[in-house]
């Protein structure tokens, strides 16, 4: 029985104003069913919109926008680490200037604090640190200048002040700001910015008594976003903790752990600790440090809000570095609600699945920025791409509400836009009603293994929030299939496995995915009895083990995939070419049945080989793409790389239905064209078939128990049924 | 002035025969002007030929065709180290069976010496080893059962008898032989079969008074080479020495070195020391202590040679372990000659640069068997392949003699193949005549690093005699360019570099080569401050550095490649996706000029990137491909990937005297068009231009004044002048 009853009622929906769009704003309101306005960076709240019948979010810069203040405490301006580039000695003196490539208007060296202390200079072709005796800043040059060995490499690390907030430059450069005063980036952990802070917060709420929700952007450390001499972007890390530090933050650090601080720490080789990289001791520990510190003072300014009245909600993005919202700290916080930016089904989740929450909100693309909203530009087409990805996923795990940020101005110029908008809060507000507190059906019990864990659900292979890296899209595609299939998705670490052996019963399917040495695949996790012997039970007592890449990769005791008995395949790294490989025939599959001839698996690897027993089911050129393996009770799936597509999603499906056994019961709440998917909700009684694509399509659709019926569906239509 | 008068004269061949060609024997031996006879593996020379006006040489094989003896002596039979696979105990019992996956009549297990101290029991998952009180051997089962860890891994290494010489079989199953008594090796290094043997050869050499050449093949251990259940190749390493070990040996090593011997100092993990591994200090001082002993033995045969007044030659291939002929040990055995087969230009300098013999000889390709020499065979093609290939090396540095093997009854079936060869000894006979004593004209001086140096000169790379394997074919093309191009080439070590830094003074450009981790590429060498540094001020110094592949990787201090700063690329590993990359456009320069639009990088490399300050040559879909860089008064050069052709090699040759500041003597016994190559014999007064295609080419060509002239040759065409 179809029930496609459209919900036409107001709400759920949160839009942007400006000074300029009043009348506009109202109209908007109307027609999106809105619900609830905001300002944006570059903008303010018309006085006009103070008493509308919405809520009313307001900003808040709890690092900048106080010029004043950073510039009478500049020993309260928030620092980061950087490290030179490499330097060869070619004789017995090396100078080496800090600033080269750096934006001189964003950093300036910190020479106030104990440079001996808190600077480092490496020898990088040793690894050793080069004595403070050996080496000495000139100020005047901005060189530090080292006594060397001829022919070694050196490289300093040192403090720098953020003179301009990085976001705040990003978003000066992006929208062409001309003779903007570049906002100072202050630092609340320390006492006298802390005091102050909390005054501030409480003046701006008394200041602003019709803005009912405080929207924190966020709280205290900026992501690692550095530009080049030319403004360019030159380093971004969505997760990184570079920008988190100073000396007044390390000594609570080294005073806490015990151990004498060290650059290096946060430095990495210059790699700073980047979500590729497998974590030290020594980062996980000041990255526990760091959460706890910033949970604190963020409920302090939390508990200010709601004493105030008013709703506390933060921007998942831009200074949230410490609030990893899957943490444990992260509910200490006392937050009413998240908002964050979709750019996918993964960052959908990254924000849906947030526990402790009131409610969560997703911003949508495209932002009314002119970056997409000129002329020519396309802002419908990227407004479906965004809102039909990322509705897979919210058909798995709903945010509450929907949003758009930017100039309003810009997109009111685009009607055809402003239709779509409002037919896509119209599905949301239904199907959020027609899912709401249940948990859809989940077919299988899956986890993701890698070093990060829960810390970096959904996370995986982010470089920057969901941008497109030629190395990942071919693992990232792994976690955006899995972002809307009717999976239970845990993500776990090699961690969980040492605390808990037992934790992998909890699964049906296990997955790896990644680049060997990653934080990812894990590496050295893997030389790890305990993680391999967890791992080996497991498939041995009948768990399914899938690898994507170059899974449980690392050279060790005659193996590189440590693997290679369960997935069947092995890399050739040159140290196996003298064995004779006989099996490259490809085979027909349960998991390539809906696979046409040619399966896209992105960058794919090279020198992948089977071992005897393997079923190849794709080898190019005699470099195996997707083999499947029997181990013991236990069946292991290899897998090159798996970009995102319909298709791909489908053949991950399959392959995780095979990997745990569960061939038999594919034709459940599943459609037999691959561009549709079904969802159930089974408490509530409902079910969605949903057409993922631009066009129509026709399919065969299966209920719970196995019954089918033929179904039509229009380009991006999502039908709703009673069970 | 043209001098293209071909020596008719007799002399230089050497040719098989067979009990059943006795007349067509004497015609070819004056159609080719052969003016020795050979017999071969499965052959016999004529009683009717023994008074022939020829040099006859008798092969001679030291270690096996006397299954008498070895019956006998069955505890002097030849043994090898074997690995099992790996295997996961489900329990506390595993069961490994020693013989699964090898051919049964080949090897046969050795439980006659002390298991416990000669076999090892490895947990894979620790790397431990186990004691031998928790394991046992059930002889009738051929099992070792093993008191396990559940789901840990274990192998088990252990000494088998060679009951079926591998060359032996090999020869009997490609040829077909049927209800031929498989030969056993026995092992001339024990005591029993040392007297044995000296006597043996007396009695062999008074046996057969015709015969002038004893040709040994070889003296005592086989190159690695096992085959599996179904007689097909399972393992194959040409310098493999896995299978020159017994304990009478291995106590001898034992004692020598004064450490204590580990089964797994041979097994290496199950990857047997293969030529890509970075060797073992326990791995080196084995090889050393093997070629010393070897020498040693062979010497004593080659003086009982010379004292029945025969000639020794040495066929350089199957039992040739611990004769590596660029060795110090290698001379001290006193050879006459040295004969190997030639596959390409690398495997003909393999034996024409061998030192300390009075001459070498090269045995051509095709052999004279059923698999090239059947109806729609084409051996003319296969032997100008050969000819033109191998010729570009014999002008470099002639071998002194060529010959030909296998049945020459086959041969004759092909006139026109009879009548290309006798056009290919009148060719060589000329060109022989006219370099002689000479060294040609060498542009540049070269070095090629690795960890093996002179002992794997012109073997780079080689996992099979001159092989394709699709993992090495992309660097194996820089050593076949280089064997014939006007270079001094040398090969060095690592361990070379740090006896003596100042070794690299010696070359105007070093190559590195081969895939990370690799001996070929160097792996942890880089880590060396010795080995950095001198390379550094190398290049920082002038010289020109280039690396293909992975050159200099291995991930320490931040960076992958050690010599990112010389090369100017990076490897892409993840580690670094954070960091902004702007440089990727292309740009033309003197390396590329005689290139095409398209460049052929073989395999190629995944993942490279350009230094802010390189210059990119090609890039594919932002892969760097080729690319160049300064560095202090150096160069540095990265190519991907180079397989062999006339087009890449003229590339190499361009980028080692772009490297090396030589650009301004491009034009000195040049020919503009790359298919075609000029080399100068200045003391002999003689210049050569050669045709290395299939078909007539034009060109350009320069002397060494840089004066030119145009000329046409024929295909294949060789045409010598004066100077």
């Amino acid at each position: 029985m179809t029930d496609n009853s459209t919900i036409k009622a107001s709400g759920r929906v949160t839009i942007p104003t400006d000074l300029d769009v009043v009348p506009e704003t109202l109209e908007i309101m109307k027609r999106w069913g809105a619900d609830a306005i905001r300002d944006c960076d570059g903008t303010d709240f018309p006085a006009e919109l103070k008493a509308v019948d919405a809520k009313v979010y307001s900003t808040y810069y709890t690092t900048r926008k106080d010029n004043a203040w950073a510039k009478a405490n500049p020993d309260e301006i928030q620092q980061m680490y950087i490290m030179t580039g490499f330097h060869t000695a070619e004789g017995d003196s090396l100078s080496i200037h800090l600033m080269d490539h750096l934006y001189p208007d964003m950093l300036k060296v910190n020479d106030q604090d104990d440079i001996r202390r808190w600077w480092e200079v490496v020898d990088r072709t040793t690894g050793q640190v080069v004595p403070a005796e050996r080496w000495h800043y000139d100020a005047e040059k901005g060189d530090v200048v080292i006594s060397a060995v001829a022919y070694h490499d050196y490289t300093v690390s040192f403090l720098a002040y953020i003179m301009w907030d990085p976001v705040h430059m990003y978003n000066a450069v992006t929208n062409g700001w001309q003779g903007v005063e570049h906002q100072i980036t202050f630092d609340v952990r320390q006492p006298k910015t802390h005091k102050f802070t909390m005054e501030r917060l409480r003046k701006f709420i008394a200041d602003h008594p019709y803005v009912d929700v405080i929207r924190y952007t966020t709280f205290f450390h900026q992501f690692t976003l550095i530009f080049d001499e030319l403004a360019r972007e030159k380093y971004v890390d969505w997760y990184g903790y570079s920008a988190s530090v100073s000396p007044y933050i390390l000594e609570q650090f080294e005073k806490e752990v015990g151990y004498p601080f060290r650059p290096e720490y946060i430095i990495d080789q210059g790699y700073m600790n980047n979500t590729y990289r497998i974590p030290s001791r020594e980062f996980r520990d000041f990255q526990a440090f760091q959460r706890r510190e910033v949970a604190k003072l963020a409920k302090e300014m939390v508990d200010i809000t709601h004493e105030c009245g008013k709703e506390a909600m933060m921007f998942l993005g831009d200074h949230w570095i410490g609030t990893e919202p899957f943490m444990e700290e992260f509910p200490t916080i006392g937050l009413d609600a998240v908002v964050g930016s979709v750019g996918n089904g993964a960052t959908l989740r990254l924000i849906s699945d947030i526990p402790g929450v009131k409610y969560t909100e997703g911003r949508f693309l495209p932002y009314f920025f002119p970056d997409t909203f000129h002329e020519g530009g396309d802002p419908v087409k990227e407004a479906k791409v965004n809102w039909v990805t990322a509705r897979r996923a919210i058909l798995r795990k709903p945010i509450d509400r929907i949003g758009y940020g930017g100039y309003l101005k810009l997109a009111l110029e685009f009607p055809e836009f402003v239709e779509y908008v409002e037919s896509v809060c119209d599905e949301f507000r239904t199907l959020y009603e027609n899912i709401k507190g249940t948990t859809p059906y989940c077919v299988r019990r899956v986890a993701v293994l890698n070093c990060w864990g829960k810390m970096r659900a959904w996370g995986n292979h982010m470089v920057h929030h969901a941008l497109y890296y030629k190395q990942n899209y071919s693992y990232a595609g792994i976690i955006e299939a899995l972002s809307g299939a009717p999976f239970d998705v845990r993500f776990i670490s090699f961690e969980d496995i040492r605390e808990n052996p037992e934790l992998l019963k909890e699964f049906d399917v296990v997955l790896n995915v990644g680049d060997a040495y990653t934080a990812y695949s894990g590496g050295e996790n893997w030389m790890d009895e305990a993680v391999l012997t967890a791992v080996k039970r497991y498939v041995h007592e009948g768990g399914g083990f899938i690898g994507v890449g170059e899974p449980a990769a690392v050279q060790y005791e005659g193996r590189f995939f440590q693997l290679s008995d369960v997935l069947g395949v092995e890399e050739e790294r040159g140290f196996t070419l003298n064995v004779d490989k006989y099996n490259w025939e490809e085979h027909s599959h349960f998991i390539t049945a809906d696979a046409g001839d040619k399966i896209d698996f992105g960058e794919g690897k090279k020198n992948i080989y089977a071992l005897p027993d393997t079923t190849i089911l794709r080898q190019i050129d005699k470099e195996v793409q997707l083999a499947v393996h029997d181990c013991g009770k236990g069946r292991g799936v290899y897998i090159s790389g798996l970009p995102y597509s319909f298709e791909n999603s489908r053949l991950l499906y399959r392959a995780i239905l095979w990997a745990s056994h569960d061939e038999e019961n594919l034709h459940r709440w599943f459609s037999e064209n691959y561009n549709v998917e079904v969802h159930a909700y089974v408490r509530n009684g409902k079910y969605c078939v949903v057409n993922n694509t631009y066009e129509p399509q026709s399919t065969t659709v299966y209920r719970g128990d196995g019954s089918s019926f033929p179904l039509q569906l229009d380009a991006n239509e999502i039908r709703w049924f009673s069970i």
